[in-house]
């Protein structure tokens, strides 16, 4: 009995926080808010449910959160998706990811992946036999080479996988980035996969570069993005994808027989939600005062840092601290010292160990207030 | 641009639905309830949701509600599965059907499906490069000929996916059968999906005959299971497999990386619910009276049948009516009539034509005393 998988083993992120709670550590590892989300949200969820919104969704999704998804793309990047033929909701970005990568990849086409990367992306690939092109990307502005990109692709390669802002560095990727990638795979049937779960986490007045902004890349994207990032509730797992119509409906064929719909009341709730556009609007100043409020605190600390340019996540360098591999060094910062993070090396290369760590600071300014603490006196 | 799977088109259930909203009629085709979940259910995930269970639940599912199915298999069936190590809360039974697929069948294994199956199996399988291996079982019994079964299976058996109570048939497995599968299987590394949505719906005072009642088939089976079809609640997309720790854990490799964790408040919601074990050994009672309710309606139409003998589904054989092939009859009755129902034809091999329908009588009473008076003049 083995299975397609034999290497995985459990993610770091239900490692730490197992870890942090039998050590009653204040978790900043894995990334969720730890305080209330809003309850007007949460009182147009129950509504939905109260008011009949309990049998299967349409399998794209309610009808008014796509509606809604849609006004978005125009508001924001002034960008047409077509609410029933481009945009499916999903059960969180995660399950988009997975669908769009079993729909199109067959054994032994390449996909790229930048690393570090978020740990869904390579099984979906390694459970669909395709093949892993990873390209390492170094702290601490892990911008790309383009000409290395380049010298990466080739007939072979089916897709690339981006994400930006980018978990777990904190950085974005700019303009001119995405018109590299553009002219990379202009005249070329590579599908872009573009992870955008933190586009309305962007700070220091940056705009997020979505890929729809760029014509040449919107017409072979697909984003993947996530309300549980944009409206605090990461258990409630819904998100949804956007993409030209002719790789929205091979991606829903997969989609139907994976899921076939998600959660209906949360749907309509989430939709209800966003007709009032400052609900997603805010995002930015909110968690620019939390990450402004961290930095502050932890400034005169051993450890260093280059302010998190997006994300909920904070790099930050233990260097001058210990020698110690990120991985022994989070785990004993978590049982020695109460506070947990996620060590980068686990979504490097080849474990690549630049003794940086990631915390999570979407949390409460009383509990960034306590990890500051005890970061001042390691 | 060719995706893995090129023929697939809109699921019948889909169109059938749409096609009664668009003719306004009676909708007994797509199975869901027509009448409100129970206040009880909805008022406990709304506590849930304003009690802080908003954030990722464990990846495996939230541990009250694992409790909550371990005790009903002890109670039910005096079957032991460990609440942390063999049992998995999943969206839906769609989703754990999709990836225990994805976790085993590689290129080229095989994977005998009964026919008339479920529109999900198969395309798990392909998606994943599996070949189906059908086997046709005949109205209006549908009993596998098991002869026949051993004659189809060999050395690249992967897996036997198995339904009863069947959708959409309406029948359910004896004891026997479940013996003989027991038997066909006894030695080899064959895995068994045993897709038991419907357990809590079953009549005339019939035992479900679960998988996990036999111990050489449960040491080998995945069950997968369904809290929308037990909870009248078809779109919160809630279900759960379990298995032995050895199948489970190969299992969660795939689950993490495909949707990580599902809808949390839900899963408390539900967990709360049934400490009160009536909330599903009602169920029997409850749709035994819809059915039998159903069928005293229309037993004088033209319509033939044997009663369901389990699963919200009750076929009916129009042959004395019409020769039409059964998709054209069935598009007739909505767009004519005004009643929509399933043609049975797009599950069977080489959609095959047994002049039979399915219609659902998860309905009000009224619902289904109108669908009778329609059927009636037929
Ligand atoms: C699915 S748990 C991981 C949550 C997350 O997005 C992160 O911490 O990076
Ligand atoms: C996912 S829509 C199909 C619902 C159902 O289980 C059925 O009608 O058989």
């Amino acid at each position: 009995f083995t299975s397609k998988l034999p290497d995985v083993g459990t993610t770091i992120f239900t490692i730490m926080s197992a870890l942090a709670n039998q050590h009653n550590a204040i978790n900043l590892s894995q990334g969720f808010p730890n305080y209330a989300s809003d309850q007007k949200l949460i009182d147009l969820v129950n509504n939905a449910m109260n008011s009949g919104y309990n049998q299967y969704a349409p399998m794209a999704g309610n009808l008014d959160l796509r509606l809604a998804i849609a006004n978005k793309y125009q508001r924001l990047y002034n960008s047409t998706y077509h609410p029933e033929k481009e945009i499916t909701v999903t059960a969180g970005a995660t399950q988009a990811i997975y669908c769009i990568v079993s729909a199109f990849v067959r054994p032994n086409n390449e996909v790229i992946v930048f690393k570090p990367a978020y740990d869904c992306y390579e099984p979906a690939v390694e459970v669909n036999g395709g093949k892993v092109i990873p390209i390492q990307l170094s702290a601490p502005d892990y911008k790309p080479d383009w000409n290395k990109v380049a010298s990466k692709l080739s007939s072979k390669t089916k897709m690339i996988l981006i994400n930006s802002p980018h978990n777990p560095s904190g950085t974005i990727w700019s303009k001119d980035d995405m018109l590299q990638l553009q002219r990379l795979t202009e005249g070329t049937d590579i599908i872009v996969l573009s992870d955008e779960v933190y586009e309305h986490i962007v700070f220091d007045g940056e705009q997020h570069q979505s890929a729809c902004l760029f014509q040449g890349l919107k017409q072979r994207s697909f984003i993947t993005a996530s309300f549980g990032k944009t409206f605090h509730n990461t258990g409630w797992k819904i998100g949804y994808t956007c993409a030209p119509e002719y790789l929205m409906q091979e991606f829903r064929k997969v989609h139907q027989f994976n899921v076939f719909s998600v959660h209906h009341p949360s749907q309509k709730g989430i939709a209800d939600y966003m007709e009032d556009a400052n609900t997603y609007l805010g995002l930015n100043q909110f968690f620019q005062q939390k990450r402004d409020l961290f930095l502050s605190l932890i400034k005169d600390s051993k450890f260093k840092f280059t302010p998190s340019k997006g994300t909920y996540f904070q790099v930050l360098d233990y260097s001058d601290i210990t020698d110690e591999n990120d991985v022994d060094f989070a785990k004993r910062l978590t049982t020695e010292f109460g506070i947990a993070c996620i060590p980068l090396s686990v979504f490097n290369l080849n474990q690549k160990d630049d003794k940086v760590l990631r915390f999570c600071f979407a949390k409460t300014d009383e509990t960034l207030l306590k990890a500051s603490e005890i970061l001042n006196k390691i």
